[in-house]
């Protein structure tokens, strides 16, 4: 009789199950946060569609509705939110009888969770990008864009991480991290605009995107070195050359070792022939290779990105992407509503006296991402008569790269709460402007309707 | 100068960055759990599959090996591991500098992410399953598959629970919950294997589909009281009564209130224009569901399967389904695989003497399961011919509700670990024995085969 007897005692089966207990409001928590996060991201990126920005704008800025700036849905322990902040929890607390200690760990549980869930949303958006990055459309604009794209990340880069630091006496690496999240252009809302416009295929465009993808690219390479010299805390020019190799090294490694992965997913794709047999095996190639990023002490989506710009264009790839949306649906915006949530605006507030210096920086920092931007299109060379008002134009919005530097800023500390959301405001603003920027620079008429009008006399 | 200079001092920034400093290791240690994961179900479910067995089983299996029993790949502190014997844990120590308290730190964050994850699938799965059910096929089938389902309920609850109090002195509750499990039949496999057969629209693959959905709602509804039981510790009848109440309520108001849903769902999905803009509105409504069966003290996944029940079959509807499914193939495998892992086979291993009655536990289990389907057979009234054995054998096969009956009783403590272990034994054996107990019902020769025969002759 030693098993029932013993190892069924009603004592021991309690202990564990007040240990548990938790558990089921956690879970509550996360459910709550979840049905916060999808309804701000819809209702805010359908109102952005129907004013006619990009929705990603909108769940932004829905994050930032229901974040720390207002509705305190939304907060995060690492802002410093407690969890008597937390409007979610006060609901919590309505059904259960919760202690005061339990209230402290189960806030935290659920914000980990809910972090981490950002986190593989961010990875799943990055391998998107990737995914829709084409290693051979981009050796076709060539050195064009490959010009514009190093003009557009170097200018503003080095005029913002100067200015911050000598003009508003701003120590080394925030500055840094702040310069650097004014490089990357949003090849996502730069392609939709283009595409509204009916300029996606005109010189300009091609230019324009294939810029959008290089600066991309070396918009995470400028990130892992800055995000890995947040974590250590000092600019060691070893580390920075150590960050700089490993990184081109990691990303041309597996652009090169490409053809092994691309057969190893295929492959695998076409053996496996039980349900997700394709998106499994993306996935694991996916999470591989931000596993390694981060082990070498990178960016987990430098890893992201890398494996879905190595998987070839087939049908497989295409089915890929089909299966990738929906995923991406589900936890894209809970990356993008959690930086806006976590951003307060309040510290931008220009009534408070002491927040003026903030905004000085955002005004600053919104300056040179579009000047940083504009010049870009004087670099481009041997092209007479092209438009380099639209090409650089075309380069000025911000979108989720630019996000992923504040939100990745924000998680390590290096940016403090004026700067951070002087990088979203910069984001926001660059995003909200370049539409009718782009109109006005390619002439008011957008193609398409021109040849629809065309079309109909 | 207020703001740079105060608020940006290094130390400042460095006490912050200390504290996110563990957040990228957590990762780190998520991410490798994930690549664990998916290996493990993909590896296990296309190997079940070539031995002709549902790829479910396999990914429990998967979980058995790379968890607890076998490789300590995936082990949960829940359980009583520590963060030294998760090999996942040496293997982020290679990586980095971790400090003995943040290794216990970051294995627990680490783990309850990938709990939620988990959570999140199994909410995921019922809802795909409530999907897949259709209310109007139901009442077609009517009496008898209700007759078979509640018989198929009953007798093994009934006989489970008498058997471990009474012949084997297991306390009420553990004993409650073990027959509990016996309880719901998979649809998923038990309509697979039928279709493989070619008996899937015959009488009795009707009755058994249409049982085996009953079933499952029957199964849910038992899970929520045997769950909430197992929460409070004690078998209280007004209890007993409150939960039957509120979860048949529940059911029947989500039911009768299914059309409201339905047409907001519809509503949204048509009004909303951007990415997401059918998936998201039916996750709000999963969620929100999932929220408020939790707030009433039932299980979430009750919750997710009403929203997946209610939502009618349209256009809109057959494109979610689509939508669901990279989504559950990211998210079900967690679940399935982490069921897996925190099981720990150990406890059965006949060379230990204590063991023994562990085993005789299982094998009391698998005797119940088996019998108290069969017998639902004969419940069948009025079909004259029908045969009964194939319809008792069809009833046979537990799965995912099963699996979701020992995993919430792992987590909540209410069942200890040869319990556990018995019980997914059983789901295991059930599912493994029905494919060929039913070939044999049927008589040798599938329908398909046959009439490929007919058609070469």
């Amino acid at each position: 009789m030693n098993y029932p007897l013993e190892q069924l005692l009603p004592s021991n089966y309690l202990l564990a199950a007040a240990e548990a207990e938790n558990a089921p409001i956690v879970l509550a928590g996360v459910l709550l946060s979840l049905i916060v996060i999808y309804l701000a991201s819809k209702l805010g990126g359908e109102l952005s569609r129907k004013l006619d920005f990009p929705p990603v704008l909108g769940e932004l800025v829905g994050g930032v509705v229901v974040g720390a700036s207002a509705l305190n849905l939304l907060v995060f322990p690492e802002s410093g939110a407690s969890a008597s902040d937390s409007f979610l929890m006060t609901v919590l607390q309505l059904f259960d009888d919760i202690s005061p200690e339990a209230v402290t760990s189960i806030f935290e549980s659920q914000s980990e969770a809910i972090s981490i869930l950002a986190e593989l949303g961010v990875i799943v958006l990055l391998f998107e990008i990737g995914l829709e990055s084409d290693l051979r459309e981009l050796q076709k604009v060539g050195y064009q864009a490959a010009v514009v794209a190093v003009v557009g990340v170097v200018a503003p880069f080095a005029a913002g991480t100067a200015g911050l630091m000598f003009l508003f006496n701003v120590p080394t690496i925030p500055a840094v991290f702040a310069g650097a999240a004014l490089t990357a252009t949003s090849i996502g809302i730069t392609s939709k605009v283009l595409s509204e416009l009916g300029h996606l295929k005109s010189a300009e465009g091609q230019i324009i995107v294939g810029a959008a993808v290089i600066d991309d690219v070396l918009g995470i390479i400028v990130l892992a070195v800055v995000a890995s010299l947040a974590k250590t805390g000092e600019v060691d020019i070893f580390n920075v050359v150590y960050l700089i190799v490993s990184a081109t090294v990691f990303l041309v490694g597996s652009i090169l070792l490409g053809k092994f992965f691309n057969k190893a997913f295929h492959l695998s794709a076409e053996f496996f022939q039980t349900r997700g047999n394709i998106v499994i095996p993306a996935f694991i190639l996916a999470l591989l290779m931000s596993f390694l990023a981060t082990a070498i002490h990178l960016e987990a989506i430098l890893g992201a990105f890398a494996a879905g710009l190595v998987l070839d264009e087939t049908d497989t790839r295409n089915e890929l992407d089909e299966q990738v949306i929906p995923i991406a649906d589900i936890l894209v915006p809970i990356f993008f509503v959690s930086v806006g949530a976590r951003v307060d605006l309040s510290v931008l507030n220009p009534v408070v006296p002491e927040n003026r210096q903030g905004l000085v920086l955002a005004v600053f920092l919104i300056v040179v991402a579009i000047i940083g931007k504009i010049i870009t299109g004087w670099a481009v060379f041997g092209k007479p008569g092209i438009n380099r008002l639209a090409i650089g134009v075309g380069m000025i919005p911000r979108g989720e790269v630019g996000l992923v530097f504040a939100g990745i800023g924000a998680a390590s500390g290096a940016l403090d709460k004026p700067l951070q959301a002087a990088i979203i405001i910069m984001v926001i603003l660059t995003t909200f402007l370049a539409p009718p920027f782009l109109r006005f620079s390619f002439g008011d008429a957008p193609k398409e309707v021109v040849e629809e009008a065309d079309a109909a006399s």
